[in-house]
């Protein structure tokens, strides 16, 4: 569950200094927790003085908001390009593969993002309960459709939706980027399984 | 997600002072992650001087060990009490209730087990993993039981099992003990929602 030591020096060009900082602060905050990280740490593993790091960023409150800011845009981004007039059954696979795709590409922004964002308070943590109730009911909604098209035979759709995305969110204590797992396999595991779980049997209409 | 402040007046009368010492711990482990929590916080919850509590441990360290070996504790017996010579939809609803009770019982200290266990290092990091490799097999056991019995049917039994876990084990996220769903009903959803995940279909015997 580790992760290896970043080095600046090898970060992607075209990466912008703002983004290298948002991704090693990601990298302490998911290791050691956001209240254990130091700011001296970060500047530490950044190659600058503390007093260079504030002039890109005022606080580490404002890291920890901007990384599961992102976070949040890319799972909502993912969710709203299921295309809605597919299939029920077509839409959950492409939540689901979006899903992976998000934690896959970026584990360290998403684990502070599932693990780190109760750290947030005030409007920044309304902002962060408000967009993951979103991400949820565009789940809920496809639930929903296959539960109203007769694909999906499921007793209470609320708790469906709940159960469905505990079983994609803690894919992200385990998911390998550099796993056995291609991603499309992953997908077509889950969506499988979660099919089952919603009582779409092997034979639902894709 | 936040926890109320306890008050050590009001600890349950038959508690060890350990016992106490333990769940004010992972009450502050939770909430602040535990590189944040110091020791002079801990104290001062319990009303303690510093030196006092290290007449009760040793160290910080000690107290996230017995924390996380308790609840690898719990979760453990509770897998083992399942019935083996039940049919495999049994052992699996009992599997399910056994886990949502332990973590409805102790969420403080399974949501320290979940997420924080990671920051245990050397042989008690290890002891840990080869607990949860134990506390995995059990179900794993169960899923590969009922794929014999043709009561299940997945295609990889390992996938399975660790999607079945990953679904069970985010609860700690949002089950809340004093929430609408009392144990019974939460566990005739989960169950619902695993047996159909692994292809057991409506009618599977129990």
């Amino acid at each position: 569950m580790g992760t290896t030591p970043s080095n600046t020096s090898t970060a992607p060009s075209g990466t912008s200094r703002r983004d290298e900082i948002l991704r090693v602060a990601g990298e302490l905050f998911r290791r050691h927790g956001y209240h254990a990280t130091s700011m001296r740490e970060l500047a530490k593993r950044l190659n600058l003085r503390g007093a260079s790091l504030y002039a890109h960023i005022d606080s580490k409150e404002e890291l920890l908001r901007e990384i599961v800011d992102r976070a949040a845009d890319a799972f909502l981004a993912s969710a709203r390009g299921v295309p809605c007039d597919a299939s029920p059954v077509a839409r959950l696979e492409a939540f689901v593969r979006g899903h992976l795709r998000v934690i896959e590409g970026q584990i360290e922004t998403a684990a502070v993002f599932f693990h780190e964002w109760t750290h947030l308070s005030g409007p920044a943590r309304q902002h962060v309960v408000e967009r993951r109730d979103a991400y949820q009911a565009e789940l809920r909604a496809i639930v929903a459709a296959g539960v109203a098209s007769g694909d999906f035979d499921v007793e209470d759709v609320d708790v469906a939706t709940l159960l469905t995305l505990s079983t994609l969110n803690w894919s992200y204590q385990w998911l390998d980027p550099r796993g056995r797992l291609p991603l499309e396999e992953l997908t077509a595991f889950y969506t499988e399984y979660v099919l089952g779980a919603l009582g779409a049997g092997k034979g639902a209409q894709r």
